[in-house]
């Protein structure tokens, strides 16, 4: 099976904006055994989207386009793929009752322009848009008048904004593709998420003892991420979910200690999920982080079960009056020490009445760095029922990456800690 | 001038890696007054390589690839290439001392395989690497047999990795396209960033008053981002300048209340600037936005300065410990409330000796919601040295959406109360 994905948008040619779609689609269809031939980023004019279209439906079994669905003015991919394809745009009153009752909800007006995210061209399968108002189009193109013999390919357009296309492609675009292109024989597939190993001592680490199952011909790749790296096992044919088992319980009798999770697992709904099941609530004292534990934390839907608060003391004066960390702990040791970093979390744990504290107290740089702490210089606490630990990391990263791994390194030590408890 | 992109690289394709050369490099275009017409990317096979390039030589004055350079043995784009041109690759002596140095200086061997990165094709520019081992290669491919007329283009082939592709574009690629293709005439490009408007209204409201310039062929464009839309002006030849800067003063007479800035502007940097330049200091008391604006200033560098304190009061009784906020509040109007988030503002403006505070309280969902109050319901208060002020707002998205979307209402909120007391 072959396919061809063609992202629309004339910012992304200004590069005003990072197409995380090509990556977002690629590791879905990865992810259903399928591998993406080629992308191609046009602008949003006509020939340019038309081009595409037609050089992607002479060569690929599916062509997903991205983009240009929308109401305004330089949203032209629905008008201009119906044109080449000679096909009617009818209006669709059921689309347009969605999408009214979009905005009714929110109680704002209907924008007139929208009338044209009704328009659907004859034949198409319309795929709903559960957030926001343009829906998705499914064309089959059979004959196809641009591929060789006239071989039928799929023609599917989604909508760009990725919290519209991810939950459409998941709900109507994989089920297409299962059931247009079945797999042949079996297929398994399965990643485990690691943290705190690199991705080439990973490598090491698994790829020896693994080596039978990748010369009997498992795909076994490693997604190195800031501060994680996915082990993907890849197998095909009729053997392959006994295969793919066979790696997943080699590599976690080697690596048991990196791994926190699977699938789209993260740190932070680990942790929620583990904080739930025992019951137990988290307060969080971050200076460095800056809200950036809390924040992901809150990401995960149930953590107000889980977060009782959180305290951002950037300012020293906020971790004396919020905290109660001494000010003689202060002036003796610094804002970036382990005696500080100690009464912190154990002042965030009395303050949130909470059964466990993380706090991070470290230098995000790109200025404040010093001979004996350099920037990047983090002091870490967790407090807990059973007392309360401290360690050190220098993480010299650009400002974001280092709020990031700093995160990862806080929160895989709480789950650590919770499972020597447990 | 007709530019394409041609990024090669399997793992792109698997979607394992994000594409951040597409953006970097379109941007960099666009800054010299150019816009990259098609982009390209193709797995580490030969067959997809050359046809890629050959495709991009049919169409284009400049064709730029990214990647394939290497020494492994998926590294195949400059044997590729120079096959596809018939020319004969010879072995450079200053290359393969320059690659020698690399190691020496940094006490490693020299690996036996990097010999290939100093092979030459016979007439190509060699593009020093001073980040790495593999050079850059340029090519004016004339005559051009992929070509109407055999018109001549230029091939730039570029290595993978941002830190060596990027400052390699920056001192031999860019002085290469200013000599080689003269701008004509003048060139200009202005971003205005908006929030609280949504992009079809947005365009109802100027798209108008604009059209004048649009007809005489300035381009208008409109980006939507997550609670944000970006207006977009190009225009061409000798009155360029004087074209966008018209088209500015019309949009900001029209859409003054939802402009915050301009160019890569973002809300958070745009406040952290306004505070620090009035010398004035802000505490947030965050409920259901879990820390996501504390984490979004915090990613500014500076706002040490501003940011006294963060409060992630999940829990009611965080509420009422930390930020005082009265037991009878919550008990009598709920957490969710405009009397809770005054007092939410206020006790963080007092307990964290801010100028500014804000508030947020609401139902993030997917559960937790009324019939009074539906999941997305949000109140919010900025306390400051004039008073408080509250508002509210449903925002019915999903969790993350949600979350940014209140952060973008609250800090454009606190921004043009700065803009109004100033």
């Amino acid at each position: 099976m072959t396919i061809e994905l063609i992202n629309t948008g004339s910012e992304l040619m200004l590069g005003r904006v990072l197409n995380t779609h090509q990556q977002w689609l690629c590791a879905r269809f990865a992810d259903l055994g399928r591998t993406v031939t080629r992308q191609v980023a046009v602008p949003d004019g006509s020939a340019d989207i038309e081009n595409a279209v037609r050089e992607g439906l002479s060569r690929a079994d599916l062509v997903v386009t991205t983009g240009g669905l929308g109401p305004t003015c330089d949203d032209i991919t629905r008008e201009r793929i119906a044109g080449m394809l000679g096909l009617v745009l009818h209006h669709d009153p059921a689309v347009e009752a969605q999408i009214r009752s979009y905005f009714v909800g929110r109680g704002r007006p209907v924008p007139e322009r929208t009338k044209v995210e009704a328009m659907v061209p004859e034949g198409a399968l319309v795929l709903p848009n559960r957030h926001g108002t343009a829906p998705g189009l499914a064309i089959r193109v059979d004959p196809n008048p641009f591929r060789e013999g006239g071989r039928a390919s799929w023609l599917v357009m989604l909508p760009g904004p990725p919290r519209e296309l991810r939950p459409m492609f998941d709900t109507e675009v994989a089920p297409l593709v299962l059931r247009e292109f079945p797999l042949e024989g079996g297929f398994a597939c399965r990643t485990l998420k690691t943290t705190g190993i690199g991705e080439s001592y990973m490598e090491e680490l698994v790829s020896g003892p693994l080596r039978h199952l990748t010369d009997a011909g498992m795909d076994l790749g490693f997604c190195a991420r800031v501060g994680e790296v996915d082990v993907r096992f890849v197998a095909r044919g009729p053997a392959a979910a006994a295969v793919v088992a066979e790696a997943e319980r080699i590599t976690r009798g080697l690596a048991a200690q990196y791994i926190f999770g699977e699938q789209d697992d993260t740190l932070e709904s680990v942790l929620v999920r583990e904080l739930a099941r025992r019951g137990q609530t988290l307060a969080l004292a971050e200076s460095c982080t800056g809200g950036h534990i809390a924040n992901r934390i809150t990401n995960v839907p149930g953590a107000s079960a889980v977060l009782n608060a959180g305290f951002v003391t950037y300012a020293n004066a906020a971790k004396v009056s919020v905290l109660g960390v001494p000010e003689s702990v202060l002036r003796d040791h610094g804002a970036v020490s382990e005696p500080t970093a100690r009464a912190m979390a154990e002042g965030a744990r009395r303050v949130g009445a909470a059964d466990w504290a993380i706090s991070v107290t470290g230098i995000a740089g790109p200025s404040g760095g010093t001979s004996t702490k350099p920037v990047g210089t983090v002091h870490f606490a967790i407090a807990g029922p059973d007392g309360t630990e401290a360690f050190h990391q220098v993480n010299a990263f650009d400002r974001e990456t280092f709020k990031y791994i700093t995160a990862q390194q806080a929160m895989s030590r709480l789950l650590r800690r919770l499972a020597a408890v447990c």
